[in-house]
């Protein structure tokens, strides 16, 4: 292939070779939108390569935002995803998402993949890891990209003061345990996510601290771990009913693990919800309403979660660092009620 | 920020500039793991930021593919891209997940970003459109991103030759409409995805096709159109209904579809599934076994198509374009019975 040029481009559109540069890369001095359009249009008919990593090293950013993921399969991020970046396109800016499986050191890596191809900002999804040489390794990293003129926001806690949307999670884990007491509800299990998320600590300390204030004691072995995946959630909870047959209710920390959770009931432990069991999750994603019977959750709008943090990652803050907290609401469908006696 | 150069990173070492370059971006003679070790240990002590374009410009390519789907929050393209990330991530690259919104504007976007950014290649997930001047043009960006060392793979058709992976939609389609009438149903309803999409007119085209083929007729009164949502596929069943009271099967061009017609018929119908009317979707996502009632539908192996792709995006071919085709298979759950008389 023959390489074109930016002379090229200009002596087909007819401009000096500073317009044709002005028109593609931008600048200070502003090209006529009619201008434009013929040197794009120059461009695009010779197939003219404007090369992005040389204009990168001139211009220092690129019209690229990163978005960090845990997994991208659990609608909890894609929705938020599909907010932020709603608003990245209204900007005119482009996302990438990279998907991090829950791995601290793929996080690492693709928060430095971003800073090296100089992206505007980096938002991070998903709570940050509770080990403290994580969180000053991403510290640092992100002190790099915003030394470079990169932005970064979060969505839930990461344990470093930036620009965040902090979603209540405590307050959710609360209004679970108020809800589940106000049933009836005394022997409650609990499906825990991944002990080293920040984002599953607060909703636990908020289930308990309820329980606590309500008199009803939450026992460790009343408490399962999974990993905030359906299967780990069904798994889960056979084990927790195995251990600890006695239990009216069960809380998941989010709403993927809480519809394995009713798997295994239907399935497995042929037990009928809520007549048997009661179940509340935690997040109210799109299907919880199309789930059998439809599940009873703790409502985070995550959309606009999404939004907000896009928007903290866009707007130039005035002063300081900024946080927006999101309430979390209970939503009572069908697989909680009183239990039986 | 004072500038790291490398050769502080190099001093820092105790070794040569040369070797700490080689260590940091490779290059044709190779570093001993223990030497690397050194260097990456004190490019990170000191907070040296290896320049990404600038090493672009001098290497051609970067370690990053690029995968672009329609819509992540739909559980086909997480799944499909969950698996085409754990390949790529076995073989040392980054992923950047690009969300079009079905936008071929947006998709031609994407591709020249990823190009721009001398990406390794990119994946083309979820079907083409079936517009001759947005084929012309991703064909030619493609050509492009070629012509710089960069590889192109597709899943579903694009309407131009490349290595593809091809699952077998026009087969599905056919199954569907084979196990419909097996059951004994003759007035089936299709709620149909855009039209404008390869995929949907595949799956279209084997429905009707084999409805043909068994003399069972499909006027056009029986297709409603919707978007491949949740909500389109809820709208389009109770206007479908409305239009055509006698149908006893509906066919959902895709599984999330097919959720919004359960979700019809039980909420706002209140017709009962399947002792009124039948449901058959298309994909097999995650959830089907979770909504009630369990959806029957035609199954595609998500997570391995999409690891098939990035594997032919990351072989070389040995000659011409390589074509996997992937089988789909039906899948008879709950949602679908025989018609009632």
């Amino acid at each position: 292939m023959t390489a074109v040029t930016l002379q090229d481009v200009a002596t087909e559109a007819g401009v000096s070779l500073a317009t044709a540069s002005r028109a593609l890369h931008g600048g200070t001095r502003v090209v006529t939108a009619e201008l434009r359009e013929r040197v794009e249009q120059a461009a695009r008919d010779l197939g003219y390569t404007s090369h992005g990593p040389a204009q990168a090293l001139a211009r220092a950013t690129t019209p690229v935002v990163g978005l960090i993921v845990h997994d991208i399969a659990d609608p909890y991020f894609s929705a938020m995803a599909i907010g932020a970046m709603r608003a990245a396109h209204e900007s005119g800016l482009l996302v990438l998402v990279c998907n991090t499986f829950r791995d601290p050191a793929l996080e690492l890596d693709y928060v430095a993949r971003l800073r090296a191809q100089r992206a505007r900002g980096v938002l991070l999804f998903g709570s940050g890891f509770t080990e403290r040489s994580y969180q000053s390794k991403l510290h640092h990293e992100l002190d790099l990209l915003a030394g470079l003129g990169g932005r970064v926001a979060c969505i839930s806690p990461h344990g470093f003061a930036t620009d965040a949307v902090l979603p209540e999670h405590r307050d959710g884990g609360r209004l679970a345990a108020g809800h589940l007491a106000a049933l009836g509800h005394r022997r409650i299990g609990v499906i825990s996510g991944p002990a080293n998320l920040l984002v599953n600590q607060e909703r636990l300390r908020g289930f308990r601290d309820q329980l606590r204030a309500l008199d009803i004691e939450l026992p460790q072995e009343q408490i399962a771990k999974a990993d905030f995946t359906r299967e780990g959630g069904r798994a889960a909870a056979v084990e927790l009913m195995g251990r600890v047959p006695g239990l009216t209710a069960i809380f998941a920390l989010n709403d993927v693990m809480a519809i394995g959770v009713l798997a295994a009931l239907r399935d497995e432990l042929k037990l009928s919800v809520p007549d048997d069991v009661s179940v509340v999750g935690f997040d109210d994603i799109a299907l919880t309403v199309d789930v059998q019977p439809a599940l009873s959750t703790v409502h985070l709008p995550l959309e606009e979660i999404g939004r907000h943090g896009m928007r903290l990652l866009l707007e130039e803050a005035p002063t300081g660092t900024r946080t927006v907290r999101v309430p979390a609401s209970l939503v009572h469908r069908e697989s909680s009620a009183p239990p039986r006696d």
